[in-house]
């Protein structure tokens, strides 16, 4: 009997509610109960991006919407800036090679931050960039980039900044109109706790400005089409009904927690399993930027890669093992979305036994109890006698 | 947001594929394809039981077939020995008492095993002993009774030996037939991992023949008549047939993992409890006989039993407190049924940092770390490099 534990940074797990409000019986996507539902989930969706502008649903995963951002907001033979400091940014990257936008990229060390500096030296030597790409989380290297930094930079200019908020939307506080994003997207499987299967995007007003003169290709993907059905509160292309109804679930769980909760939630399950995998002497992959998501741990000498799949196929622990250069070389333990603090425990007694398994010299319960330390936080004070 | 997790001796968690058994849309029960598989459930828990006889099953809690136990057995004026070592063997006094058997009693010491010296005395001075009545597993004392020792006794006598195993059937071997149990029985919502709703009751063919020869009323619980209906693949009344459904995944599940497997697990998780429970200095309540299913641990000078409540109501944690006399004292952990090893490490963090909160001065990580320690029995060993 192996239970199983989803600590990858998506898919991530689905609460139970989610799980039961997307098994109710489907019902038509043109009719006026379909509509009452969207809206209020469109609703919800404004206040997690903290905008006011429209949040458009897709039903595509968050590359669909990466490339919506790009195709919406160019045309062909426009500079754009990418941010490439993992495999999500290396994206960015291939999607603007894909409709012929001439790239600057700004390579930054994995493990690391962009320097806001660098984006302002580049848009300075090249005013006519159409568009900043970037991610606010990049989940291959577990770093968090300075989204509100860069925004700064490019709301005084003519460039678009265009956020990859993948794996930080619903982590960490990303307000989109007080930070002067242009284009926000996310997916649906991390912090969203929902199956994969749906995108968001937001536009600015400048961003919406940038579609109207924008004359790549598109079809499924065009946001001008969108919008003028989703303030209908219809979809231009059928819906993915049910995670429609997750996702309606999954936004009421996240308000009734609040967001500021939930954001300090993330902060706390990442400090604690920081300082987990510190006690045990190990080294974190993005020791100054660390993402809230998940943390990026390198496995000890003598440790081989195989530990990911080991512990995921013999004893139920799914993490995310590394890719490109840290391949077979890091362990990332998520902690977004629906995750609480015996995730973590857990997480860190089975990176320990795993660790034990695999010849490694430590002392059992020492990762645990650091991170018990900080989890204390989350929990209320015990009552009066 | 609060994950919860349900660690107490019963009910007990539901594995994700029996919710979806139990989810399947009801069939009527007087139809062969209700047969067919009521057939194949009835005889995987003669494998579970280890019994030639039917395994009856009753729409009723465990108290149900308690009852049953008794009201087919016996007849009005009958003498029966009871063991009362907890709340469990208390109600077999009481069922006794409302059939108006004349009762014995042999008062074990709470935390403490009936000896079978004073089962063999008293059958001695009373050879018309109809029953002995007594609990595999004490639930409120988390004490293991030795069932096997007085089956010794018991079989060489025209005694019947009735063992209530809610909490020791499906947690550790009890070969009924090879033991020579009379009267077996268990409920549905503890090592069966269902919820509450069904009982089970098998019946020696000496236990068959006092059935023969008992006056008391009964009509719902009348094991004859079910016999009769059960060996035609069919119950006297209507089955919870969705509770069924779910048994029958329940037991597809215990069987893949091995019975074997599934006793050797539940003798991990007791003594990597045990284990963490004495790293922390703690005391346990059944130290000499402790049962598989559910470790009691005294709490600390100086810590209330409202710590049950804080962590049940605001952690999430469902462990059990004490009865009786152990009310406020203890804290039960339960580690029977769908429970693996990150469960044990969940409730151990637990109770630490809830002890932690209450004032209490350890070292978090240490009762885990211990726990760990044994839980790395169950990991298999790491693959070559």
């Amino acid at each position: 009997m192996i239970k199983k534990y989803l600590l990858a940074p998506g898919p991530t797990p689905v609460p139970e509610s989610v799980l039961l409000a997307m098994a109710q019986p489907i019902f038509h996507h043109r009719t006026p109960q379909f509509e009452a539902l969207f809206a209020e989930t469109a609703k919800s969706l404004q206040g997690l991006f903290k905008t006011a502008q429209d949040v458009l649903i897709l039903a595509s995963s968050g590359t669909g919407a990466m490339e919506a951002s790009v195709v919406n907001t160019t045309s062909p033979g426009d500079r754009v800036l990418v941010v490439n400091g993992g495999k999500f940014g290396e994206r960015w990257g291939k999607i603007a090679a894909a409709y012929g936008l001439v790239v600057d990229e700004i390579k930054v060390e994995w493990g690391t931050a962009v320097d806001p500096a660098a984006i302002a030296k580049v848009l300075k030597a090249h005013p006519d960039t159409k568009l900043v790409l970037m991610q606010g989380s990049e989940t291959s290297t577990t770093v968090l980039h300075p989204v509100a930094e860069v925004a700064r930079i490019t709301r005084e200019t003519g460039t678009l900044l265009v956020v990859d908020g993948i794996t930080a939307v619903g982590v960490l506080d990303l307000p989109m109109d007080e930070l002067g994003i242009d284009v926000l997207l996310t997916g649906s499987q991390k912090a969203l706790m929902l199956p994969p299967g749906l995108a968001f995007v937001a536009l600015s007003e400048k961003a919406w400005k940038a579609v109207g003169a924008s004359k790549q290709p598109r079809f499924y993907l065009d946001l001008k089409r969108e919008r003028d059905n989703q303030q209908k509160h219809t979809t231009a292309w059928t819906p993915a009904i049910s995670l429609i109804f997750g996702l309606h679930e999954a936004l009421r769980l996240m308000f009734a927690e609040g967001l500021d909760n939930v954001f300090a939630r993330h902060d706390r399950l990442a400090r604690a399993t920081r300082a987990g995998a510190e006690a045990l002497g190990l080294t974190l992959v993005a020791p100054t930027a660390p993402s809230p998501a998940t943390t990026g741990i390198y496995l000890p000498a003598g440790v081989p890669g195989k530990l990911v799949g080991y512990l995921r196929d013999q004893v139920g622990i799914t993490f995310a093992g590394g890719q490109d250069q840290l391949k077979g070389r890091i362990c990332r333990v998520a902690h977004l979305g629906y995750i609480g603090s015996f995730d973590i425990v857990t997480a860190m007694a089975a990176l320990e036994m795993g660790l034990a398994k695999f010849g490694a010299r430590l002392q059992l319960g020492k990762g645990v109890g650091a991170a018990q330390q900080i989890l204390l936080e989350g929990m209320p004070a015990a009552p009066a006698a």
